[in-house]
């Protein structure tokens, strides 16, 4: 039905994982090729991605046993939700199909996309102005509002009852099991503590009871736990973060006193 | 085959402009309703997008024959691509159609997608920034560059000559007239004159010759001209734009004599 799929991925990308889930849920075959985010090997510039940024797909051409060496022959494809949407293409289209990751109905497939644009377009800056430019955790704050003012009232995922788990709840799902692993154990540029503080608000206050209970039921999903490595993520936030907000502080000391 | 369809517009807004396309080419019977973008009535923030944005579509629901009065009864759904991608899901769901706006074939349809995504990344911020905060209108330019490098080297729209036309080529389209108007007539808060000479470029480069071409041959699509009102957008640029560009000189000066 598929050709052959060769996925570039890393373990940290909350972007490249919303396509492993998706692959994950399709249950088409692929193959895994973890990239070094930090150290782009040369010939995935030259030959997969001159953006240098995963994920991405080759799809098609012939059988290449080592992923370092793609074929130009295989199709390169780029950018997350667009290969979410063509891993959903390839097992839905032209004959619709039992598995998609997106309901067939049109008005549900609408409100889950506008459900990854609504969370997504907060989430992802406040993600990265949190962790990395020191801006105050309280910003996720907002991100998680949004997100509780598009869930169904009571329970289930982003689509409710009727639409069931979709790639909507995932795609958000990647981000903030990320931003979890930070503020939990305080890991970012923010200032020492406020991480910690505002997670324990979102995990205690009644305020985020809803948002507390769609995200067990998310990370509860079999092709998120098969694909997400925790430990990895919390080891890298490890070794990172601290030399960045020691950097941030000094920089801050520095332009205090000057 | 599909419910009724309500489509809240502005004739100004280029995003909004791709879903009336979209509408267009899907053959769907649909009422428009003119939004005004700088006045929105509270009918609109209550009853349709709280976000008070356009484009939307209502969809569903009874018959209404007054749109600023709609029923609770209808879907309410938002964003343009969002909506693109519904127009596409109504005709082609759950059997696949002959008049898609997207090819069915899943790798043309994450083109087009990537497409859309590559461009508007620049385009659309190059746009706003340029037309209401004075940057320099060569930020376009990298826009075009980008547009150029992903079009079939010779001739053809986005997808090349296999895909063919797509909402690819149009959603991109919509904000490129736009700025085409205001260029081309030197309408925007930046520097005077410099408009007026990026757009004589790139109507005259060499360099820009297939972009020029794709331009053309978009534009010439019977969709396009049937929802494109270039003289409201012109009036609207004329007595829009030159008080800002006062405004903004004012500034620059004030601030230059401190």
């Amino acid at each position: 039905m598929s050709e052959r799929i060769t996925l570039y991925s890393a373990k940290l990308c909350p972007f490249a994982h919303r396509v492993e889930i998706a692959l994950k849920e399709s249950g088409l075959p692929y193959n895994r090729c973890e990239i070094d985010f930090f150290n782009k090997p040369e010939w995935y510039i030259e030959k997969v991605n001159p953006a240098g940024k995963v994920p991405a797909i080759a799809y098609g051409g012939p059988e290449v046993l080592d992923p370092t060496k793609p074929s130009p022959e295989s199709t390169k494809l780029f950018e997350s939700l667009v290969l979410v949407e063509f891993v959903n293409d390839l097992i839905t289209l032209p004959s619709g199909g039992s598995t998609a990751l997106f309901p067939q109905d049109p008005v549900l497939r609408a409100k889950a996309r506008f459900f990854i644009e609504s969370v997504c377009s907060k989430l992802v800056p406040a993600f990265f102005n949190v962790h990395l430019r020191g801006e105050h955790p309280s910003l996720i704050l907002s991100a998680i509002d949004t997100l509780q003012d598009l869930l169904p009232e009571k329970e289930g995922f982003a689509l409710g009852t009727q639409g069931g788990w979709s790639m909507a709840d995932a795609a958000v799902l990647t981000v903030m099991a990320r931003a979890e692993i930070g503020l939990e154990n305080d890991l970012g540029v923010y200032d020492e503590g406020e991480g910690k503080k505002i997670w324990e608000n979102v995990m205690n206050e009644e305020k985020y009871e809803r948002f507390r209970r769609w995200f067990g039921d998310a990370k509860a999903r079999k092709s998120f736990q098969e694909t997400f490595d925790a430990e990895f993520v919390l080891e890298n936030f490890k070794s990172r973060y601290p030399p960045l907000r020691a950097k941030r502080m000094e920089a801050l000391k520095a332009a205090s006193t000057a």
